[in-house]
């Protein structure tokens, strides 16, 4: 077998383009929904991460704010930048960047964010919501994995081995997943024999960013694998799955880049599209 | 094998009397933690469960007060009490017996319980807190299942299999068990040959109401069984599990009655004790 590849690039694009109809449609009644991220400090990385939301965002038509703060910024002063946020009824997502610097403690500030403008779905609320049932931002990451998981048939009835605890990503996909109706084992750095274990599995979501860590010889014929890992080796992202030997085995596979990346991004403006209309009444 | 017995009522019973000369303690200084209870109609079952925690908490030298509304209070009044407890300083733990009657959304006051009051560990944001390991109320059944299992030794790297995917016990329990270094598969009612499976784990805790769902033969041999079902059959209460035939096979094991029932309200004095401490900036 051959495995199927789960482009990222491309099935990103689609729905952007779909999105991109639906902005237009809300520019048509006067509202043009806005993203606005705040980032403090100038790490390279998080910056040009920062900057390719707020691109994604505008080339969809949503208009798109980067608020940029020293790195000496008080909390106090982050604190009272998202509560003008959260007051501006023009911004309908706030995303902050994180890591933040160490003066500023990151619950806190997740905790401030507004929920109906949390497009993250990182703060406290919006994250017992989602275990609840009830209407919230889903994770951009787990919900980029259940989008690409979608091209490959039902869930009903797999067994999904979900390999990482954070949560970020491990946990709420293993929970987005379990709705779904397969059945999650969360697996994790004191899991015995963990990769002997993943032939029992339909399906493997590997969260972890140890490159190598899966090897086709490790999977059950046919299993769809995503991998979510990005670790930097020799200037090149790679992720946990060695793609050559396990592309041989699996019947769909994500590639690194070009997988998961792209869709995480694409929820950000998912997120911030439901916001617009959520705080408006829409839907 | 014949299983060790895991008594929940000799359990709760040394749990309490460790409670009470805390709660001692906090007397001599001048602070007796308040548990308030309420509860809107005459549901008998409803009723007695809250006479028991009500009685549990002055047991163990708390203050407890219920809060009995009419059947037919509107979901304002029912708000308006609520905010009147948030504010009252002596109050420190606040329960609102469930199921509510229909005019009443649920979602809506488990919301409007204020975090630090929330004994039982219901409302979205301290759901959330679990989720991301800040401290919080953990939710009583499945903090009394931990309790339980904590006398069966360590946690770390054994295989757990949780049946029943409820936000109230399947979810955090699961949750619970992750952070103790278990592998956690969560199963449920779509999930395929599941009774087939359960040979496969050292740990199986079982919260569906189905009696008889699980007996001695689906066990792994020394496997710790865990019973949260409760089922009234012919006017006794009975686990999911087939008790005669799985204790030959475990090696620790719950009753139904007294198993799970005792822990979990010991966990709501538990709780009830920490917002106190809490409230008044003590831990």
């Amino acid at each position: 077998m051959t495995a199927q590849l789960l482009n990222g690039k491309e099935i990103a694009k689609d729905y952007r383009a779909g999105l991109q109809a639906e902005v237009e449609k809300l520019k048509e009644n006067g509202m043009t929904p806005n993203l606005t991220v705040v980032i403090v400090g100038d790490d390279g990385a998080s910056l040009s991460y920062v900057r390719s939301k707020n691109k994604a965002a505008e080339k969809i038509g949503m208009t798109s704010d980067i608020v940029h703060l020293d790195g000496d910024t008080s909390e106090a002063d982050l604190l009272a930048e998202i509560e003008r946020l959260n007051n501006d009824e023009k911004v309908h997502g706030i995303l902050v960047q994180v890591p933040l610097p160490k003066q500023i403690s990151e619950d806190k500030v997740l905790e401030a964010i507004a929920p109906e403008k949390d497009v993250d779905g990182f703060s406290p609320v919006n994250i017992g919501r989602l275990y609840t049932g009830q209407r919230t931002f889903k994770p951009c990451t787990p919900l980029g994995i259940m989008e690409l998981l979608k091209h490959t048939g039902s869930l009903e009835g797999k067994t999904v081995a979900v390999i990482g605890r954070s949560h970020i990503v491990g946990q709420p996909v293993a929970k987005l997943l379990t709705n779904e109706n397969a059945t999650v084992t969360l697996m994790h750095s004191r899991t015995k024999n963990m990769v002997d274990q993943l032939k029992n599995f339909d399906v493997v979501v590997s969260a972890v960013g140890k490159p190598g860590l899966i090897t086709g010889d490790d999977l059950k014929e046919g299993a769809i694998v995503i991998d979510v890992g990005n670790t930097v080796v020799d200037g090149k992202l790679v992720g946990d799955v060695d793609f050559e030997s396990a592309e041989k085995v699996a019947s769909w596979i994500t590639p690194v880049p070009g997988g998961v990346g792209p869709l995480t991004i694409t929820m950000v403006l998912n997120n911030t599209l439901l916001a617009a209309k959520w705080n408006n009444g829409l839907e």
